[in-house]
Order: C-alpha cells, then structure tokens, then sequence
C-alpha cells in the first residue's frame, strides 16, 4: 500500500471549514469527492483541522492507495476539479505509516491584521480589517509571554480531557505597511489557540489591557480569562513541519 | 459648487463594470446610491470606465455638491455602506472646474498572470492563471513595440468614429517568482486596449507568434489583426495622474 503526502492550499471562505461535515461543503468533502474519481474511497489524515473561514496555503493531508499512482497527472486532474478555491500543490510518495496528523512535528500559522482606516477589498477575505491604531511593540511583549512549553488551558476550546500543553516556538507580530502579521509556529496547537491569542494582543495593542497581564491569563488557566477569539478569516495555515 | 475628488479601490468580481446599467450590478450604481444618502443625487464623473470584472486599485471619481462637507466623516460613512468590495481611500477639494475623466492626464493599468502548473486560490479572482511557461524577455520585446505615439486601431474595440490614436509611456513585463506583472501607462486607453496588448504578448511568450510580428499587427489598424483579449479579472488599474 503506497503512501503518499500531498499539499494543498484553499481560500477557506466558502468552506464549513476542513473536516467532513454532511450537509455543508468542506476541504475535506469536496477533495475527497475529487480523489475518490480516480482512486475510490480513501481514508485522508491531515495535518491541520482548519476551523470555517480559516485558510490554508500549505496545508498537508496523506492517504494510501492499493497501486501507485501518476503523480503529475493526478495533480493537473485535482487542480482541473478543485479550482478556483483549493488548489493541489505537490504529491510525493512517502515512506509507509507516514500520517499528515500524527508525523507533523511542527505547524506555523499567520495571522494577517488590515490596520488603518480604509478597508482594502483585495484583502477583505484574508485579512481583518481593524481601524483603531495598534502598537505593535506591546503586542510583541505580549506574544513573547506564549512562547515556551505551557499549559494553554486559557487559550482552547476544550474537546474532552485532552492536554492543553503545547511547546510554541516562535510568536511575532511584523508589520508591513498597514498590515500586521501574527507569525506563531508550535508542535501543535489546540482549537482556537491562534485565534485566542491574536485576541489578546490586540486588546493590548489598543491598550485595552496591560502587555503584563497576558501571564496571569495563561496562569488562570480558564477560558475565560482570554479575550475571545479573533475572527477565523485573517488566519492562515502556512506550513507544516516533518522530521 | 465645491468639487471633490474621490479615490476609489475595489474587486471588479462582483460587478457588470464600473458604469451605470439597468439591471445589473455596477460599481458606479453603488457608489452613486451610497453618495446620495450623504449628498443627495450626484452626478459622478470618472477616470477609467473598467469593463465587467476588472478591478481598480486607485480608481478617481469626481462630483460637484451644493456644499462643503466634512471628508472624514463621508469616508467614513462610504466604507461602512460600501465594503468589502469597494473601499474609499481618499476625498479632498479639488478645483472648480476639475473632472475625473477630463482633467486625468494619465492612466496606469497593471495586468498579473500566474504562469505555473499549479492555480493559487488567493490569486485566483486578480490574475490570470496560464499554466504553459511563458518567455518573458520576448514578451518584452513585444511589448517595446506598444511605446510612443501610434493608432491602436488594431488593439481597440471601437464605439464610433473616435481616434484611436494614443500615446504610451511605458510598457513592460516584470516577474515575481511565479507572477508575470504587465506595467503599461498611458495618456489614456481605448476599449479593451491593455487585454488586447496582453493576448498579443502571451501569444508571442508562448511562441505562437513572434516579438517581429507585433508591428505588423499594430500597422495593420484592424482588430482582426490582433489576438484577441486576455481575460478581464487579471487586470486592475492602479493609478491615474492629474497635472
């Protein structure tokens, strides 16, 4: 049973989000659809479980087949049926028990802020558009409390009892112009856990709270010590990492 | 009568065009409803009539009104009505007697081609996807022949007897990475004049025709010399100059 990993990248707005869901249209659902015209039925695993209105621009999913496959034309054939919204970037056979989820050993997201007054409609899908100036220092001090192990109880929406400690390392705010960006990579993250954090920072770029607080908040280790969660479209999965 | 002068952005995708229609959706009918809440009816004039699903980065419209008025607060007002496909960037008092479309002594389009096998969904509504390589310096070569002074008969979709005279400053393909950005200037253009500069040079970076065959074709004065007109959603104007 060959193995094989492919990458894709979807504008996620037209998407009830990555998984599977019945009634609703997913990544999941329709590239499945796709697949299973050339290769039948095939169980995927993915590296990342994108929420609705959450983008991705290197997101993996692997699966196995019972023969091997032409790579370059099944590639040209998913782009030919995915287009325009998710597009199928790479395929290559991996070695056997290779599993997009369980074999990631890093995921990296960006977080993209419009920052001025005047929305921009190139970017109204991919970014959140926030007028009230932001002071990217302080967000800065703020996301360099994320960084380490630690208990992000405060930061994830709980599924079950599942540990909510995570190892992120690296989180910075960039500012490009009248864009910022929320670069933050980790083993892994639980649900929500970007988007948490974004929330913070921003309440501590507009001073709505103290840069100092964020450790008490993570220390609470409560839900409801966060901020929210900023809005699912200025995210993007942008890479996963593989030993 | 105080004259203003508005700069507009705004994703052609939704929309039958810039100007006005019975029936359909236009930005100029948007724009125009948007104003009259504020203004009351106003009569627009504007810079670049771009054709269904061609967008506009630094689009110019120009209005008189009976009296001053505040310009931040019309901003304002003018982005919540009309986002996220159209954004107002910029108003300001300009001189009695200015006018968008008349007093505009140049205008910039950009024209952006994805050319690789893979489509890339944040690109897919502003550029063309062309998944054949294309050369870019014989494009170059072609497109050297568009400068200067000369009848685009060959290049214009005609509306009566008007010149098709026009004087191009500049015009030149650039490459980022897998983005091919056509740069072209002019005093002004005709009817689908920079689509049709386009196909000519996509058919040329394709070796369908070559670089020498462009004088010929612009000689010609005949549309039907031409190659026809690349799709509109890869083109976007982006800027207009005023003396």
């Amino acid at each position: 049973m060959p193995t094989y990993r492919l990458t894709i990248a979807y504008d996620g707005s037209g998407f009830h989000g990555y998984a599977r869901q019945p009634e609703v249209r997913t990544v999941q659902g329709e590239l499945e659809a796709a697949l299973f015209m050339h290769l039948g039925e095939v169980e995927t695993s993915v590296a990342g479980r994108t929420d609705k209105g959450v983008h991705a621009a290197g997101q993996v999913v692997s699966f196995d087949v019972p023969e091997h496959l032409d790579e370059a034309r099944l590639l040209r054939s998913l782009n030919r049926q995915l287009a325009p919204e998710i597009a199928a970037i790479d395929i290559r056979q991996v070695d056997p028990g290779f599993s997009a989820r369980f074999s990631a050993t890093g995921r990296a997201y960006v977080y993209r802020i419009l920052n001025r007054e005047a929305p921009d409609p190139f970017l109204a899908t991919t970014t959140w558009h926030f007028a009230t100036p932001l002071d990217r220092d302080a967000m800065n001090v703020a996301s360099a409390a994320f960084i380490g192990e630690q208990d992000f109880a405060s930061l994830c929406r709980k599924s079950g009892d599942r540990s909510t400690v995570r190892h992120v390392r690296a989180a910075e705010w960039v500012r490009h112009g009248d864009l910022l960006e929320f670069g933050v990579s980790a083993s892994s993250f639980c649900h929500q856990m970007v988007r948490s954090m974004v929330a913070i920072c921003v309440d501590v770029g507009r001073a709505k709270i103290d840069a100092a607080d964020v450790p008490g908040i993570l220390a609470a280790k409560d839900r409801h010590a966060a901020r929210g969660a900023a809005p699912p479209h200025g995210l993007t999965l942008v890479n996963v990492e593989y030993a």
